[in-house]
């Protein structure tokens, strides 16, 4: 028997920002595999006899080895069931996702990816800008300013990040910011480009703060793990006081 | 009267990948203003009495003015009714967001953006692969390449695009790519750097091909405008044989 994994990005939290075919799939598991990160009241939509199984990740948190999730999805898939691995946002960004489709090839397993909105595109939806700007922002990036040991990764791009006409967006970057912000300002990037601080998009307690990255700086300066939370900068559209 | 503007991201194309909550706005609205780009399949979710309006824009097509658009826009919401203004993958990525909710701000009328999956999500789930890697791919970038007269913009990041450690997205940037890889390659962009031709993702005729950067630019050379395309290069994970 050769089950059958459907990757599944849940979006930003909100149940009605999963996509149409992420709720079906749901729906019809046999098996939902969540990280703590992306779970909550979308498991309310499992069937009632769907084996329900926290991989265990938490923003923060050390998390459990990576090796260790594949084996657990490669197993579950292996008793011939429709497995569902619902990841946060869009699970092919920042999601590990590589990890665990060569243990599925690996095992014979096939699977199937269904894209999700991204944390980048909920953050700004909910602080009703885009992402981009017809001549100001023609250009938008994503990173993870977090490594493995917690600190700033190496062999960061200073050139594409300290860039004032490209909007950033950071991934998991909250304790990482201050570190990250002095050296983009050494790069070149004035101290007062507009920056973005959204945390619990779409979730209870949502909160979107503007800030500059040198103002946004200072206020992280030796903040813990907190909400989960994405970081806006570069040439940001003011929200007209109307809307 | 004052009306209500939801701008709903429509995702890729195929009716599942629009958000739950954009399948419910899209069921209640009074009205819905479509690109010809998002329409199809998903206009059949909207109330048999809504008012369904074209806005008229084409791939590789002259659009009508923005303003045009934008002057469509309050009008419609000026007669206090809820307006649905969709728009292709995620509003906030190359949308023209900016220009019509300066217009309602300017008219005084209130909206809300509702976040999609944008075409570089769904056209790597498309291709069962990550945007980003854990060790290789620890950025992703998207622009746009193809200016208002159908040229490579100017003012382009070059260090930022021919970056080896970074997967880049292009948006509607079939004519314009053997242009832009010549000038990557010249920048320094290993010329066998995978590449990845994303057509009409979700839809019927959904064509997904990979190449590299050179043999991509050759086989584009003298195109015309073609189906809805996204480009992908970069340090792209290879689909294992078995998936």
């Amino acid at each position: 028997m050769t089950g059958f994994v459907s990757f599944v990005s849940s979006g930003p939290g909100d149940p009605e920002l999963l996509t149409v075919k992420a709720a079906r799939l749901l729906g019809q598991a046999d098996a939902v595999l969540y990280d703590d990160l992306s779970a909550g009241d979308l498991l309310a939509l499992a069937r009632p006899e769907a084996d329900l199984v926290s991989v265990g990740k938490r923003a923060g948190r050390p998390s459990p080895k990576q090796d260790h999730v594949s084996r657990l999805l490669v197993d579950y898939a292996k008793t011939g069931q429709h497995i569902v691995r619902l990841k946060s946002g869009d699970s092919g960004v920042f999601g590990r996702l590589e990890e665990e489709i060569l243990a599925l090839a690996e095992a014979g397993i096939p699977f199937e990816i269904i894209p999700g909105v991204t944390a980048a595109s909920s953050a700004a939806a909910a602080a009703q800008i885009p992402l981009t700007r017809r001549l100001t922002a023609r250009r938008v990036q994503f990173i993870t300013a977090a490594d493995v040991t917690g600190g700033l990764p190496e062999g960061l791009n200073w050139a594409a990040l300290a860039d004032p006409d490209c909007t950033t967006v950071i991934y998991m970057g909250r304790r990482t910011f201050p570190a990250l912000a002095a050296r983009l300002m050494a790069e070149g990037l004035p101290a007062d480009t507009p920056a973005l601080l959204a945390e619990a998009v779409s979730q209870p307690g949502q909160k979107i703060e503007r800030f500059t990255v040198q103002t946004l700086a200072k206020t992280l300066e030796g903040s813990g793990p907190g909400q989960p939370t994405v970081i806006i900068y570069g040439p940001l559209m003011e929200v007209p006081p109307s809307a």
